[in-house]
């Protein structure tokens, strides 16, 4: 087993690593961080669990430590990072230094030239990108990124009809609570109401797209010249993150080829990958994100409403923004990491 | 004072249309009408009344009747009409033909050729099509309809933003239950859930926009030329239609130039005529709908988040749907027939 | 295996059963019947499947068949019954006087006096009431009840307390929109609110408790002497039923006390017999309906807010209402009824 | 007029104080207050201002002070604190000791012996407790508090209720979210969910109700001997306290004598008295927060459900629990010691 850690594992995304690091058949959980306020407290103590399913027992007496290189055993084949930004900023290229290998889903760092930023079923291959890094770094450790939630939502679609030619996209979101936060969005905010703005989260999408479905020269990401405008809007459910996409592409596909391409879309054999990656709705009314968040437990990412219009392709799409958009993404750029070799 | 009556004054638009004529100024209500079911009961045992002011007292004891023309009295001035759109597809020529001028909230005929469908600060001369009309159809009385509740959330910015050459636009909307009528949209459909269809919808904003920003020759109203792709979806909120909009304009406008041309969309003076038509908002995450959707008393289009990309222009619109976006654009469109004598 | 068949299969108590009795190691589903309108139809094509998890394949290609005796197969062990209640009464009884065993969810006779109403854990011996049921009504077949979803939350926890002697209960419930079947509650209604009313529910609560509570001569239930005042709410919640609980009691029993009796209620050996029955908190603020809904796979009770107070007992209960409290409860009343021999 | 002024002016309460005072025929608002952190800023930058009205035009330029005795100018004739309850501890004391009559929504000091605890309506002779109070701290100011807004919800309508001889109350409340401040109970806490506590709630609703009850001796208030058992639920409700009531009475009223009683408890002439004081409904599914929490503006209770029981009575009641529940309640206290010439 591949011994990992969950560096900030007791907030919203931190609870879901350790809730979908329960019983993985590679990674054992040995390592995990928070606050200095609660280390030395029992993970169960530290984190006030609120999933809906139980803590996992064996790791809920497990004593939480300070997130602090030092305090992390060398023996630590592999860490998650759940950080705010501005801790991971601070503390994740101090972890790559002493050794570690980090993947992370913090924002921090996203687009720097030198870190991979993968979607395993996208990208594969940016994790190359890793050489990269550490000839210029001088890491032993390795830092790798997942997207922003939203950006992963739509991602794995679009690569998919770049076999017609992406050119331009206009995404709107309608984005759970559950992607603030624990506490981040207020109940007065967001009952019978929507906030049609989320701080930064469109130049996220807008730019990490493109580093996504760019080409790895050997040396650097080309981002994509595909042209992408976002906008983005909370809304009052509590997971899952639905899309409105209108593409326009090169050539002029059918709905039917795109629901094709989409269900044709490739998959690995990773623990966490699911199959299909992309499980096509002919219901004009789906996805919905009550309904079809947990396809593929979470990691499957749902679309429908496929059609042509007068400006080009128009359709909707879904994922669970904390487990493929976050603690998923990371742990299946972990198993990748793993198989790979990277570890 | 004009004598005035509501068909289909039983169901949620209806009522809306009793609660915004409660003291109208000019209007006076004296036919009310519903199914045969109701017919001879009073208004406050037929409608079970909803809203979250009182039943105006004065209507709650008026007899309600059948919907039918024979039924109404011949010295009705003005019939407004919120009928699900096969009875108004029956009864609403039928009433044109005995004479009667109806302004009609109910979605059929509102593409046809001879019908004016009207915003009136957007396009009041299209009203002159009743010329039209009447020749073609013989008839005394006139038949005007007023759009889609989501197309006339967009409609007005559009019509403002157009100075710069509308070339197209892709929308999403975020539609409130209301919209679907009281039991439209069921609480299991729709708690912790988005439903990304709402049928017909988008058909309706991508057609419907383009005649209401059209030329009326004095003979027809010629489209304009504009592209619309709407994408629709129905969200948990009450009362209040979010749009994003993404425009591509002939010309390039600055956001200011942008928000100076919302600011100063034209108003009229009529009672339910709000000043200004359009309230932009600087503050990036307004306008919402719980928040902004009373603007005007409900009747004004609140607009922000006006930003430029790569793309082009791209900003936030809202209404309030069951008033602006239904019973108060059809009492707008009477008041209009009223300053202009077609009554 | 024990062949069964659903009737009212296509609603949401009858998608609950569908969904529970996959992969259930006793019953193979065979007969699945609804309204007339659908018979022919294959369950995929009737029942617009509307739950989290996908449509079990093997059952989904099922014909459905009318609700009618005669189009039930001769071979059919056991039927469980999701009819609405005035259905339930013309049907059930026929099928009854044609040799089968109901198990019925339907809201009809169960305060019929010779028809037991069942909980397992709290009353297996009622069961015994089917000779009295067959002698008085000459039927080969049998009819057995579970309660109302919201007597059932409650029971389990007041059987658990009555070795204090329960005396009075006053009992406030804060209902999911569920139960009310998937269009029962409008999204109008129940947006930003709360219905204080729920036709008929209260004096469900206040009989069926004490009958269920009561005690089997042998000839008959002798209704147990603890007075029940309800009050019941719909509150915007999908699933799960929680209610407030203010007991008196014979004895003074300790917080502590109540906390034992409560988790050391009795359980069950059968498939679908949660253990423990009651998964009692210490935290004051669980259970919650969305956290605790799915304990024991959604057949547990959760417990909670023990406290003493001035007047007595005082103390929060919550079951799953369409788990627990419907399609699960026939369920398990079937269990029993297969392993005491009644089939 | 006179001179108030608002502590604590920018939170949630604070908001709805600048809001109700707002054309106020008596009250004209010279001081705002908040955290030092506030202070020089404008009221408009320094609230940012949340609720559906708009920013009253007057006191947006206003520049708020830190909530210090000091920066209060000595002309100010009534202040009302929406303070913290520990800063309210800390600093009211001192605002008295100045000479300042505060009338407080804070909870602290409410059980004080001295300290008035008024629901005008209910015990505006509790109010001659000033004179104990000045003569025991040597104070020229005065400090009145009112109620939890639990517990307004209900006591107006025990008041009525106790001409029958109130023995024993048991209550579960379904409390609305801005209860707990804008940003008080996170989205992820309560959409699809129920919490079934609320710190100090039932302890609050317990004691004080009896303190508002009670006779004022002169000297002290004798608490009334009722017994009330609080059973506190937080609910996904913007606004709107509902409760359900079951009483225990010396005499047996029917249904219609409890209605008649509580649609005849006395109002008082001030401005913001709403008249009647509790508005009865018939219908047995009202009173209902979205409905009803503006009856009155926001100043009636409003109840329903009245029914007689195996236990007694059993009614519902309801109060918007920032106007009548808070603000309101400290407004129409200053109303009440205006008229009195306490000022």
């Amino acid at each position: 087993m591949t011994s990992v850690g969950v560096l900030g594992a007791t907030g919203a995304v931190g609870q879901r690593f350790v809730q979908l690091l329960d019983g993985h058949p590679e990674f054992d959980v040995s390592v995990l961080t928070a606050s200095p306020a609660s280390a030395g407290d029992s993970y169960r103590e530290a984190a006030k669990w609120r999933l809906d399913t139980p803590i996992p027992e064996d790791v809920a007496e497990t004593t939480v430590r300070a997130t602090d290189p030092e305090e992390i055993p060398d023996d630590t084949d592999l860490l998650f990072s759940a950080l705010p930004s501005d801790v991971g900023a601070a503390v994740e290229p101090e972890l790559c230094e002493a050794g570690f290998v980090v993947s992370s889903n913090s924002s921090n760092a996203r687009t720097d030239e030198d870190v991979p930023l993968v979607i395993p079923e996208v990208n594969a291959d940016h994790l190359d990108l890793i050489d990269v890094q550490r000839d210029e770094r001088g890491w032993d450790g390795a830092l790798v990124k997942n997207p922003n939630c939203s950006t992963i939502t739509m991602v794995p679609t679009l690569a998919a009809i770049d076999e017609f030619g992406l050119e331009r996209v206009h995404v709107s979101t309608l984005q759970a609570v559950s992607g603030a936060g624990y506490s981040g969005v207020s109940s007065m905010e967001i009952l019978d109401n929507v906030v049609p703005h989320i701080g930064g989260e469109e130049a996220k999408m807008e730019t990490e797209s493109r580093k996504l479905l760019g080409e790895f020269t050997g040396a650097e990401v080309q981002y994509h010249d595909a042209v992408v405008s976002a906008s983005c809007n909370r809304v009052p459910t509590l997971d899952g993150h639905l899309e409105n996409v209108f593409v326009e592409t090169d050539d002029d596909p059918t709905p039917a080829d795109v629901a094709d391409a989409l269900a044709d879309a490739p998959t690995l054999d990773l623990p966490s990958a699911p199959d299909p990656l992309i499980r096509v709705f002919e219901e004009p009314d789906r996805p919905q994100p009550r309904l079809d968040r947990m396809a593929g437990d979470g990691m499957a990412v749902a679309a429908g409403g496929i059609q042509t219009t007068d400006t080009g392709l128009q359709y909707n799409c879904l994922a669970h923004n904390t487990i493929r958009g976050a603690a998923g993404a990371s742990v299946l750029n972990g198993e990748l990491l793993a198989s790979e070799g990277w570890l």
